[in-house]
Formats: C-alpha cells, structure tokens, sequence
C-alpha cells in the first residue's frame, strides 16, 4: 500500500508523516459513479460497480481519501434474492493500484471469480448467491486490511426465499452498517492501533431513504425516521476491518433477531447482538413511545469515536 | 467528566496527574443506601435507586471513589417478573454531576424515561419489563464511558413467567457480573487504553448469600459454596464498558445456556459463552467433585488482570 | 514465570533484554516425544502427553522456544468418544517449572486433577468426557496467561455418540486451530500488548494428513488439499490465549456450523463464526470450483499478523 509514496519535496516533514496518499491520488477525488443493476431474468441480475477515489467526511471537518465502491464508504447497499446468479463487473477508475471483489453472500473460487482488477481496467464474474442473509462485500487485494481500512467494505442482502417468519409485523425497514477508520492509509496503524473512529452508516433499501457514508455525525443530526408503535427491522452488518461489535438499541430489546439474517438462525428476546467482524443480523423490535432511540456498539469506548446513530420516533 | 477538575493548588504537579477526582467529590465518600424495592401489585413494583460518590477498594490497598448506584459497583441486584411495570425514583446524591438510569429489560422512551436527574434532585420513571433474562442496567449520562466505567453499572433479572425448562434440576444459583477499571476518571485511558483491571463480583440473590463489588480479590479469597453434586445455575452478565467475555467455568461443561437469559434462546454443552459488552446468560453445570472451580474470562489477558473468581465444592 | 532468569553476563544488554529465556531452558531443545494413546476398554482410554521445551519457527527464521505438550505448540490432537473415561498421564520433562493440563472437555475438579505436575515427575488423572465438541485443552500453571501464551495449547475432540446430522454429506475433514504469539515469554506484553503473530495450524486426523504447529507460513505454503464438489467439514478452535476469532473461509458459506461442536447448537448459512477465547466449532461448506480458498479470521489485522490458511482445490 505504500508502494509509489513520494511525498512532494516543499512539504516539511511533519506534514509528510501525517499523511500517506499514495501519489497518484493526490488530486484525485473522483465524483461518484452509482451503482449499476438490472435484473436480466427470474434468477439472474447484472450488477456493475465502480473502484474509485473519493473524498468521504467521516468526522466534522475531516476529509479522508477513501479507496471506495461507487464513490461511498461503506459502498452502495446491494439486494438480490436467494438463488440469483449474479454477473458482476467491476470498474477499476482507479489509475495507480488495482481493486478486485469478495462477496460473501456467493459460491465463487476466488482465485478465479474475486482476483485483482487492474488500474483503468473492467472485470466480470459470474457467481450465485444461494444463501439468504446480511452479508459483507469487500476488496480482496491485498494488503487487504489497508483496501477494507481506506474504504472498500460494504453490504449485500439476499433476500431469503421464503422470508423471514416475522415478515408481515414489520412497519420500518432500516440498514445500519459499522465501520472503523485509522490514521490515513496507515498500515501500521490498521494493524496495530486502535480505531481513530468508529461509525455507523446507512444505507438506503429504497428511494428517498437516507444514505450515508460511515462518519461520526451524519446519522446524529438527520435521524432515521419512525413512529411510535412502528415494528422496526434493521439489518446490520460490522464490516469491520478489525473490531467486533456489540449492537445494541437503547430503550428496546430485540424480539426477533436472525444471526447472519439466516431466518433459520432464530433468537428471541436479545439485548445485545454480538457480531464478529463480517458478521450480520436481521434484529427487529418496537418503539413504544415518542423520543430518539440511539443505536449503539455497547463497547463504549466505540461510542466515544463515533458509533452512534439516532432513530427519531414521533407519534404522526 | 472533567468538567470542574481544580487540582488543589499545593498538590505537586506528579500527584495531580495521577488523579482526576473532580472537584466537589474530593472530600465525598457517602454511605451505601439500600435500595429499596416494594411489590405494588401482582405486576407492579416500585424500585428506588441512589446515585451517590462511594469509595471502593479494586485492588488489594487500591481505593477507588465511584459513582455508583447505592454504593455498590456494580449497583444492588434488581430482580423482577417478565411483564412488571417498574415505578423507578433514581435520587442523585451527587453534588455535581446529573445521573440517570438505562434499563436494558424495559421498553421506553430514552429521551423521556432515561433522561438526567439533576444533583440533589429526584426523579421518577415508569416503564416496562416485557422481555425475560439477565439484563444489563447502567447510567445513560454523557459521556456514558465515563459513568459506566466510574461504576455506574448491575444487572436486572426478569424472571420467565414460564421459568427456564431446567428449573428443576437447579440445586444452587449465583449472581456473577463482569466489569473493568481504569485510571481514575480518565476518559482517555477508558478510550484508548486497556482495563487497569478486570473483575467479577457476585450479587446476593437472596439474604445471606454474598454481595460484593467489582475487584480481583473477594471472590478468591471467599470463594462461593457448593457441595458435591450440585447442579449450580449462574446469571451472569458483562458490564464492560469496552470488552467482551469469554465467559468459562474450570472443570465443567456448561449443559444448558440460555442466551441473554431468554428460555428460547437455548444452547447445549459449551465449554466458553462469548458475551458482547452488556451481554447476558443463564449457564448451568454440575460440579462433580470436591475442589476449587475457578471461573474466568478465557480471554487470559483478563484473568491476568484479576479476571477470576472460585467456587468451592465440598462434601457436607 | 521470570523466576530464575539469569541473563548470560557476556551477552550485551540489549540482547538480554530481547530474551527472557528460563536460565534452564537456555541449552534446551527437547526432541517431540509421540503422544501416547490407547483404547483400553469400551468406553476408556488411556492417554500419555508430555511436557517439554522445543523450538518452533513461527514465522519465518524466527525460533520460538516454546513450552509444549509434546514438542508441537498447539499440542497433539486428541480424539475420544463421547461418554469416554480418560486416564491421562502428564510427563513433565521440564527441568525447571510444573506443568499441567486442563481439558475443556471433561467433569474434573481442578484442584484435584488439573493440578501441577513438578519438573521431571509424572501425574496421572481420571476423568470423564460427557458432552461432545471440539474444546480447548491447556497447561492450567499459574501465570496460565504465560504457560497458554507460551505454547501450552491444544485441542481435544469428543466425538457425539450419534454423531451429526450432516455426517454422512461429509467428503473431507480438517482440524484448524488459532493461536497468538507474544513476545518471548514477556508476560507484560503478554497481557497489556497486541499479539505479534497470529496463526493458524492444522493438525491430523488420519495418518498421512498434514499436522504443522501454529506458524504464519506452514498452511499458506503447502495448502490443505480438496476436490471440486467436496464437501468440507472443519473442526475449529481458538485458543487464544486473548483474542477472539470471527472464523471466515472465503468463497464460501457455512451451510450448516455447530456451535462448539456439539449437535444441538446448529446454525445455518453462517459468513463467519463468532469464537470467544477458547472457543470452538464445526464448520461445513461445500468448494465448488477449482482454485484457492482462503481460511481466515476477518478480524483482518490478525492476517495482516499471520493468520490465513489455504485450501487449494483441484479437478483431480
Ligand atoms: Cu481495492
Ligand atoms: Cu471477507
Ligand atoms: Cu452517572
Ligand atoms: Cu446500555
Ligand atoms: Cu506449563
Ligand atoms: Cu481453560
Ligand atoms: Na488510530
Ligand atoms: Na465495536
Ligand atoms: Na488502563
Ligand atoms: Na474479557
Ligand atoms: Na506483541
Ligand atoms: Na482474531
Ligand atoms: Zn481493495
Ligand atoms: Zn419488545
Ligand atoms: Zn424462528
Ligand atoms: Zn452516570
Ligand atoms: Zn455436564
Ligand atoms: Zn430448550
Ligand atoms: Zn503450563
Ligand atoms: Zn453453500
Ligand atoms: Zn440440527
């Protein structure tokens, strides 16, 4: 990842060791390309995404030059239903490395169907995706920790065949993703350090939704959006790249959690979901009464760097 | 946190920076006051709590002044029945700081049931408890690091209505909570840092059983009693505010875990349960021996920082 | 554990203090002595480990002198039947420190017969291993955070009487295990530092299978060995000593995981498994294309420090 930093002779070294953009980026920031996907059968769907170079607020004030999908960090949320075969094309805009795709939620031989795709070049896999849940997507080139580190993490749902057995009691349907951030593109930091920021996004399941990227304010100052008496169900997924989470939802108890959103994987009545790094779950519970509801990892320390969210609730 | 630090003028600078009792706590030490607990009606009790400024030893000869509920940290056992109201009056004691109180059993409105009870003030909230299992209760003040990891922390039980499937074969039941400390009211160390310690604590279940707080000695030093044969049930719960537990009993298997202490969330035969930060469970396991059983965090770092306490199994 | 650490005088102390080698270990490189292990009897077994100080390379070019159980860190695997009475005999080839051993898996009082093993001395125990699973043994000698860091680790498997309900879709098996390494024999780093490596081993279930002691390079260099279509079943466990696992294989899914192996903790359709310290798990996927499938903690500075295992899947 540090390969081809040539930092610009007229910065003081101070300067120099704060900062660690690789040098073809320096005055890149690439504006978003969206997301690209067509169902082109019953089971089968197109999905185009895009490697690029964009800058992501991710505290109030702090610009970091994320190494992205589609110009978000966590990249755009992507839903396919159980048993889709997906053909997949990654665009590489970026000019200086290469990025390539790992999706959990498919059967695929990664060195054939997830290998590197090079600079201003395309990519196309077809994989299918035969298990429902919440599941992680991420750059697989390696030094991977610095592509999933810098921004290249995001969530694919499969809808499961049969859906899930509380289906009809839920009102609001919300995506909340939980992410960390280092010192910029700072490998030893990733590595060894603890998170400068830990935060949640969401991600919108439909238009007019909010959608965000991963930063410590945005979901603090335009709350997700309820009303008293709404069934909620969030799915989550803690892309990590290093921390586990403890997800939690002030003022409520999950009645109906599925781990990984396998509807098989049913607990009733959870405070506290665990979720490794990578891991999902479908968490679904009410809110009673009028007021704001934080969505946090119980691992305070997390809630100090960022990792909360505000879901608003309101009587009409 | 550290609002109001006047670090007395004569005081060296070294000393100084080792403490950050904020001013008005200086001289504080006040005494533990029950907590007081009153059945209303067949499901309805009213729960009066005191937020207060409480010397606690931690460590061997290593006081800390706490913020505690009642004196305790973690606070005084709360046990009711699934599907109580609670009429719950937190009065702060403290001189300087406003407290407040976060059921994880109850459904309510955070920014009107959880809200701040300023010093010297009262307050009194109604709500809840719809969901069974070994819940975690902690003070919700910003920066709720700070108050969590001051002490401000326990644990409320939420009895089934239909009791656990294992009820019947239970011969002895422990209250067993999981906390860490840090440096002295520091909101960096708490951030950033690891635990100082890690700790259990045992809460009395009924009159005569031993309640103690979060240090690295009590429970070695006077272990909890069982004899031969006794199919022992612990609720148990993990505090934080930042780690997880690998919650593990020397020379045993766990034959029934209830995660989060709901009945339906039943596991068989394990050796380690992970508990996220604020996570909970009734484990159940026979001793089949006379001896010491040591109950750790299998996270030995842990255990190494005082993480451990012992059961005590003798013949009559 | 620095007891009797006698720094060589004509070493400089810069050196000296890169090495806390036991002054008895300094000469000390033990030969592997075979486990030990005969069926005596229907439901029993006799079982015979050593303890002894052997140099492991961890990484490459880098010696650790570890404390074995029979000169591999993790120690050999152990497989019995569920219901099995273990008579177990330590042999403790150490010169200068007891050992001794815990089993996850089995009803014992600690006190009694997990108890220390003096150096040259031997031990014997009898116990019972009821509950199925794939469980944590360990060297259970204070400081046990030094003597598991050390190298003191390993697994035993307890076959279930009935076996799973998947047995017989099984086409290959693999035994995985996840250590950390620390620096040598530091308990300070041991216990407020991050792991310097952590790695995955394998170790064999039938003759002619790979066995490799917990290193970053074994299992990336000589993959393990599948066929398209193969079924795989994984037992998994992490040994720590502190961390937690978020166990992945990518390019997969874990179509059917039993929580710490045992039958009746079954989930489906798993991305990743969350494993406490201590933990373990059966895991089982199916590969269905040539190629290199990585095996993983998604806790990703963890690869970054060593831990990723292949399987290399070929045609024929
Ligand atoms: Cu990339
Ligand atoms: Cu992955
Ligand atoms: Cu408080
Ligand atoms: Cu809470
Ligand atoms: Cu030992
Ligand atoms: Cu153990
Ligand atoms: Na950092
Ligand atoms: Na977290
Ligand atoms: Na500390
Ligand atoms: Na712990
Ligand atoms: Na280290
Ligand atoms: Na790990
Ligand atoms: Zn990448
Ligand atoms: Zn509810
Ligand atoms: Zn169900
Ligand atoms: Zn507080
Ligand atoms: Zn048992
Ligand atoms: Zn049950
Ligand atoms: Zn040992
Ligand atoms: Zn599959
Ligand atoms: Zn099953």
């Amino acid at each position: 990842v540090k390969q081809d930093v040539a930092p610009p002779p007229e910065q003081p070294k101070e300067v120099a060791a704060q900062t660690e953009v690789i040098a073809p980026h320096k005055d890149l920031n690439q504006a978003p390309v969206p997301l690209k996907m067509e169902r082109v059968g019953e089971h089968e769907v197109n999905v185009e995404m895009t490697a690029q170079i964009t800058d992501i607020e991710i505290d109030k004030g702090k610009s970091y030059k994320a190494w992205t999908f589609n110009g978000e960090a966590p990249g755009p949320l992507v839903v396919v239903n159980e048993g889709d075969t997906i053909n997949f094309t990654l665009k590489n805009m970026d000019p200086s490395i290469p990025h390539s795709m790992d999706f959990h939620a498919v059967h695929a031989s990664p060195s054939k169907s997830f290998i590197d795709v090079m600079p201003n070049e395309s990519g196309t896999f077809t994989y299918k995706a035969s298990n429902p849940g919440v599941f992680m997507y991420h750059c697989g080139t390696k030094p991977v920790l610095a592509h999933i580190a810098n921004g290249m993490h995001g969530v694919i749902i499969v809808k499961p065949k049969n859906g899930y057995p509380t289906d009809n009691q839920i009102d609001k349907e919300f995506v909340i993703v939980q992410n960390e951030w280092y010192k910029y593109n700072d490998l030893d930091d990733m590595t060894n350090g603890v998170p400068s920021q830990v935060v949640f996004s969401t991600k919108a399941l439909k238009e007019g939704q909010p959608n965000t990227n991963g930063d410590t304010y945005s979901l603090k100052e335009k709350p997700l959006l309820a009303k008293v008496g709404d069934r909620i169900r969030i799915y989550v997924n803690n892309v990590g790249p290093n921390e586990v989470s403890s997800f939690h939802v002030v003022g409520t108890v999950f009645d109906d959690v599925y781990i990984d959103g396998n509807p098989a994987n049913h607990y009733k009545g959870m405070q506290t979901v665990m979720l490794p790094a990578s891991g999902g779950a479908v968490v679904e519970f009410t809110v009673v009464e009028e007021g704001s509801y934080s969505i946090v990892t119980h691992q305070f320390n997390h809630v100090q760097k960022g990792a909360a969210a505000i879901i608003k609730v309101t009587k009409d």
